[in-house]
């Protein structure tokens, strides 16, 4: 299914107040979407807990493994804030104070005297690394080598991934359409079967929902080609009329088996 | 910070949808607040995609890891739910028909005839597993050895966690409590950092919030031993007045780093 060109990207989202559930991480469907649209494809995601074992080891499997990896959360003023100190560890450089990191912070604060020492820990930056502009609070985030180091804040990691877009290089980005219909996944299923071997280089996902009473199944297909896309397309509304469906273009996007928002991919 | 007798788990969500940014994942919170609440703590969770060798060495790395690992999705009619012969191959053990599952499944279907091949793919279960039963659409999740298999559609995984909690035993529930103040986190920072340090056995968390125009800080507190939490949360308290703050018990619990719901944990 995937390209030998493919971009790959893992997300690695650092915070125990996921893994208690007690937050319900926001970033990874931001980041996916937003990667997926330049081409970049979120091939995997980690959640780890705020353990410097386990965030240097995850870091460094994660970025022999994949084209980039992006790291959420961390990076704050406080004593759990320990994923620069981390990521200097995974790439053995030392831990620095970065004078521009100090300069952006000095912009934020009107009372010098407020840049106390624990806000000053957020410009301590690994040795050699880029750092990525915070439009909304100024504590940067940066890059070294393949791995980019995000805030945890949602907004923050928004503001983030637009001062970083423009140093990435994706592939051919993924295309999708997402067809639905009022039928059960059960009587779909074999046709979708055979629509998928005749079709092996589009990527057909099937997602049934239930929603306001009512059974359905969105199915998404994905490929980079577009006339290969209307093509599947075209057999799947068919596929859907020959069942008694009416197809219905986008339909319940992101719905049913995921409990919560939607994205375009 | 975690001790040795602690009980661990590892969620492992299998779907493409959710590495496309499409669907926002609701499972993981749930389970980490459901089995943190009977003393077993999610010290990790993985994304992967639909994809037979990631989810083999995924699933194969993480119950040699944890003591419990929760996979959900991929387990209904359609080609793209490969979750039980993922797991049959991973355990090597033969994906059979079960029996039991067939008449879970046949009592789920009026008319026989609709139990068709696609639909009786979902009684395809590895080999000595133990069912998991579904009272939402009855095809059941399994269980084979530390491996639970559970649905994508949260309100199944809801159900299937009330089926399966009896078998998990648990070590001491991390109790917690969120103290928040109207304060930000950098003026809070140097106190915390000690409050760390005196109360090692307690993990102090900060989690900054900016709602409706106000800045504050949510402090997460968190240790089997009730006493220590309670020590732990009046030194706090004592701090946060200090710094000329008022603090508030519960507060903002869960929302400003993850932008969304909030659990107990």
């Amino acid at each position: 299914m995937t390209a030998s060109d493919t971009v790959t990207a893992c997300v690695v989202v650092i915070g125990n107040e996921v893994l208690s559930g007690r937050t319900r991480d926001a970033n990874l469907q931001f980041l996916a979407a937003g990667l997926g649209e330049i081409g970049v494809r979120v091939a995997e995601a980690r959640v780890i807990p705020d353990d410097r074992a386990v965030i240097v080891a995850t870091v460094n499997a994660c970025r022999a493994r994949f084209d980039y990896v992006f790291t959420t959360g961390g990076i704050g003023p406080t004593h759990d804030d320990i994923t620069a100190a981390c990521i200097a560890e995974a790439f053995g450089v030392p831990l620095e104070r970065n004078a521009e990191a100090v300069a952006m912070l000095r912009s934020h604060y009107e009372n010098p005297a407020d840049l106390n020492e624990a806000r000053l820990k957020m410009a301590d930056i690994p040795a050699g690394a880029v750092l990525i502009e915070n439009p909304v609070s100024k504590a940067p985030g940066f890059q070294l080598g393949n791995v980019f180091v995000l805030a945890g804040i949602p907004r923050i990691v928004e503001a983030m991934f637009g001062s970083l877009k423009h140093r990435l290089s994706g592939g051919a980005p993924l295309l999708s359409r997402t067809i639905s219909a009022h039928l059960v996944e059960g009587a779909l299923a074999p046709g979708l079967s055979a629509l998928q071997d005749r079709f092996a280089d589009v990527e057909v996902g099937s997602y049934p929902y239930f929603h306001s009473g009512q059974l359905g199944v969105s199915v998404v297909l994905r490929s980079t080609e577009a006339a290969r896309l209307d093509a599947a397309a075209g057999a799947l509304e068919e596929l859907i009329r020959g069942l008694g469906g009416e197809p219905i273009e986008g339909g319940r996007n992101g719905g049913g088996d995921g409990g919560g928002s939607s994205a375009p991919a």
